[in-house]
């Protein structure tokens, strides 16, 4: 085996343990966290399916790539909740670190490639960029309705933390952040968002 | 919401079922089986960093969108074991069906998109098809490995069936063909599998 071959191989058997990184969204049938590889899925057929919608022109290979590495500096950083504050202070310290480590077990070449790829997410502005966060924010959304606001009533979430989090999110598709909304409005109006 | 949308976001949440399909394999610390959508996720990864080694030449975005969707199927089909035979003669009877029904969830081109290219997937004659089989069938020879063969011996596996399993893996990559073996038959000298 090649140097290079062994350096891939091992990059993806690391990658393994990100399905062990659980976020705080329930899978639709509200059985249980939903972890951070599942998520990354679901981004990226949403990104198959959805780019019609993107607010501006985006390279689908692009975005696809995108999504399926955004979360993988959880690894060593964990997963974050949007609505911790003390852990959202020390976030991006925590995740630049572990995109170090992390990247830096590919070779060089795809190490600086992913790298550039996950900066490129976190700037937030290319159309590609906006376009996965948008995904990134309405997949919550979509499982929380879902589950009746299972994980909204957990935090008691309230609307203004909700439109602060997504204050950005119309930017990556106007359409995908009207449905968002209207679930939030029918969430609110249920009582399992406070007002 | 127009009529397109509803029916891309009722597919978007559907295929959230995958997340409950869990497969034979153990993920990597050995703690539980792996689900479709871990998978699915892990190829698509496998799909960006390994495409170089591929035996032609492959458009890598549709290899992606081929192995983010080559499980669907099994949301109503369920998974089927490889090595067993009862249930493989009833297979694809189970998944055809289950293809019509869930992307006939879709708007028309969209899930004949999907279709086109999971019966692409099924038929096994182009070169990407070649290769996401390659990458379905290494992936969980690396995870077994990476837990001391903790599923072949759970099912006793003979190396003949292995290697049956295996007679076209190598059309998809000589190099990752050549990677698997190696880990076969050091579980072999192990005593992981059966000669």
């Amino acid at each position: 085996m090649t140097e290079r071959l062994k350096k891939q191989m091992d990059f993806i058997l690391e990658i393994d343990r990100l399905k062990k990184i659980t976020r705080q969204t329930y899978i639709s049938d509200a059985s249980r966290f939903e972890n951070d590889t599942e998520h990354s899925w679901h981004l990226a057929m949403m990104c198959m399916l959805l780019s019609e919608h993107a607010g501006g022109n985006v390279d689908m290979l692009k975005v696809m790539k995108m999504v399926l590495i955004h979360d993988i500096v959880e690894i060593d950083a964990g997963d974050t909740y949007a609505y911790d504050e003390a852990a959202n202070a020390t976030k991006r310290e925590r995740e630049l670190k572990a995109a170090d480590r992390i990247f830096g077990l590919l070779p060089d070449d795809q190490g600086k490639e992913l790298r550039t790829l996950w900066d490129e997410f976190e700037e937030w502005q290319t159309e590609e960029a906006k376009f996965a966060h948008t995904l990134d924010n309405i997949q919550p959304i979509m499982l929380n309705a879902a589950t009746d606001g299972l994980a909204w009533r957990n935090h008691s979430v309230h609307k203004n933390q909700i439109m602060k989090r997504n204050e950005r999110t119309a930017e990556g598709s106007e359409v995908l952040w009207e449905y968002g909304i209207s679930l939030i409005e029918e969430n609110i109006d249920k009582g399992n968002i406070k007002e």
